[in-house]
């Protein structure tokens, strides 16, 4: 039976990537040797990262003056790289979920930190919209998109300060203006490639502004320094972000994505809102294109689970929500095909037909 | 042409591991699914944690109250992940190489750190034994394998602090007495898996005697609390770790991996000291029996980029010394078969006869 991947994160590739990658795990450019088993400093790789780099800095316009890095550790690493590299004294935080908040938390330790706004008091069901930023803030934090909540902020905002962004979950699938920020960053596993890598995309005369002491590993300026080779980076998870990037682009890049995201999030919103067993849980305005949330009417509370093994009879996977907020999460990445949200919407309207 | 693969790291895997890990990526446990894009948290996974855990303390015979993780960064991390979590007041740190020098930088950001001895004077040729470690030391920090000097210390030693151990290099070559230590860590890209996933073996009681905020991805405590599920690990660096665990547990396990590594070394070091045109590095009883340093004979110095153009062409990979010693290396590592280091003492033999 064909699986339709809605998993949150770790999350669905690209078949191509996939293949691709497999192919290099056994014989990588037909070395004789696998992907696995190469140096990093193997003439062959660094094509891989150069390349990666160039097409980031295509495939999402960055100006001049940016260093684009891969790091292992993950995003909530950067939680505290952020803080450790750029809050000298003070600095600004959107509330808007649980990740939001984990990177507030790391950023307390190093200095004053003002939480502009929150929706927490909402379960995080909506982004906050009228708030001051302060102007003395050494940066303003967002977390573009909630994949636990179904919100994201779809368009680049307008602050006074220079902005820092969590990205983690909608890189690629719309195009940012870069100059707003200093510092990008994600784990990769949900637009780019399995888990293990995290990208950073940040402004190099931003850096060295702080007074305290960065450990080696955690100053961004020790990975642009080196081109993220000071330890041996995750080559494998580099690899399948190369091939990932290679399809974006094919595919027609960022604005395709776009198009795409908003297309397949209109289609599975229009029948969450027309099917009467369903409800969707974001404010309208909010709503995520890529994690798309939903429960059941109150009418129809008990047949949750009957619904969940109804649809995973079909073919679903991972379309359970976090068990944080319950119901229903179709998570709908780019490499995410309008078929299988179709295939929900099917099983949305057949289990309708049978109630 | 088979090629034999020396590389220092990442570096040889055992074919099996590949090739598992090249299906898994095609399709995991016949999930329809890749290995790229499933939940670090579904049903099928966790189960491929609790055993390379399992197979982890099994292998080692490490003791009870201690932990065993799996985490993103590289053991470059660990060097300040170290001093963060168990350096209060004093710690003392043997100089064996750049690796060594590398984590006692890091530590002098938190606390005093006595070097108790080097051996920088020599190019780190030898590893120092005589020494005293201060009684009053949180620990004794030592790298047991140094990749690019060819030493190694083949034994537990024993001194009169816990220590503290970078075992990236030579971590399964041989048995060792955990309960000797408080941490042992590394990268797993040299006999483990491929590279973006380190380990990490931490006694329990060990934690929470300093006094400092430790930012939540860089205390242990945290990924034992979540069985290093914290954030999102590197999948597929861990799957291949497991298979690599079930290949050396298949083969004898540790013990077995030392008899072979012993065996390899012995026939490479024998030829190396009969050939007229080598000469090794090491001190002798400090070779390292994972990579093995040899140079020219002085009066063939001339000759050296001839025989690593007639190794090259003979399938020989990976064995020009590093940038900074030169001369040549040939990483041994547990996957490296018996018959590779044989095809290159045939070279060595074969270059001789030519001059």
């Amino acid at each position: 039976m064909k699986k339709h991947n809605f998993n949150a994160g770790p999350s669905i590739l690209p078949r191509e990537v996939i293949e691709d990658t497999a192919k290099a795990i056994l014989d990588f450019n037909g070395s004789g040797l696998s992907l696995m088993e190469i140096s990093h400093r193997a003439k062959d790789f660094q094509p891989v990262v150069d390349e990666a780099v160039a097409l980031f800095k295509e495939l999402l316009n960055i100006p001049e003056g940016y260093s684009v890095l891969f790091l292992g550790g993950g995003a909530s690493l950067e939680f505290c790289m952020v803080p450790f590299n750029f809050l000298e004294k003070k600095a600004a935080y959107l509330n808007t979920g649980v990740w939001a908040k984990k990177a507030m938390k790391e950023a307390k330790a190093f200095g004053e930190v003002v939480e502009v706004a929150s929706s927490a008091e909402s379960t995080y069901t909506y982004i906050p919209k009228d708030y001051t930023v302060p102007a003395d803030a050494d940066y303003f934090h967002i977390t573009t998109n909630n994949t636990i909540y179904g919100t994201e902020l779809k368009e680049d905002l307008d602050v006074n300060v220079p902005m820092i962004a969590d990205m983690s979950s909608d890189i690629f699938s719309r195009p940012i203006d870069v100059s707003k920020y200093i510092c990008i960053y994600g784990g990769a596993q949900k637009n780019l490639a399995p888990s293990g890598v995290t990208f950073v995309i940040v402004k190099n005369d931003a850096l060295g502004k702080v007074s305290r002491y960065i450990p080696t590993m955690l100053n961004y300026q020790t990975h642009i320094d080196s081109g993220s080779m000071f330890n041996t980076p995750p080559v494998v998870p580099i690899y399948a972000a190369l091939q990932t990037l290679r399809w974006i682009k094919a595919q027609g890049g960022v604005k395709e994505m776009e198009r795409r995201a908003t297309e397949k999030a209109d289609m599975l919103y229009a029948e969450i809102d027309r099917n009467k067993m369903f409800v969707g849980t974001a404010a309208q305005e909010d709503r995520s294109r890529m994690n798309i949330c939903f429960v059941m009417a109150p009418e129809y509370k008990e047949l949750e689970a009957d619904f969940m093994k109804f649809a995973t009879e079909r073919g679903m996977v991972g379309i359970k929500g976090h068990r944080s907020v319950g119901g229903f999460r179709a998570s709908c990445y780019n490499a995410m095909p309008k078929e299988s949200v179709q295939a929900l919407i099917d099983c949305m309207q057949e289990f309708e037909k049978l109630h």
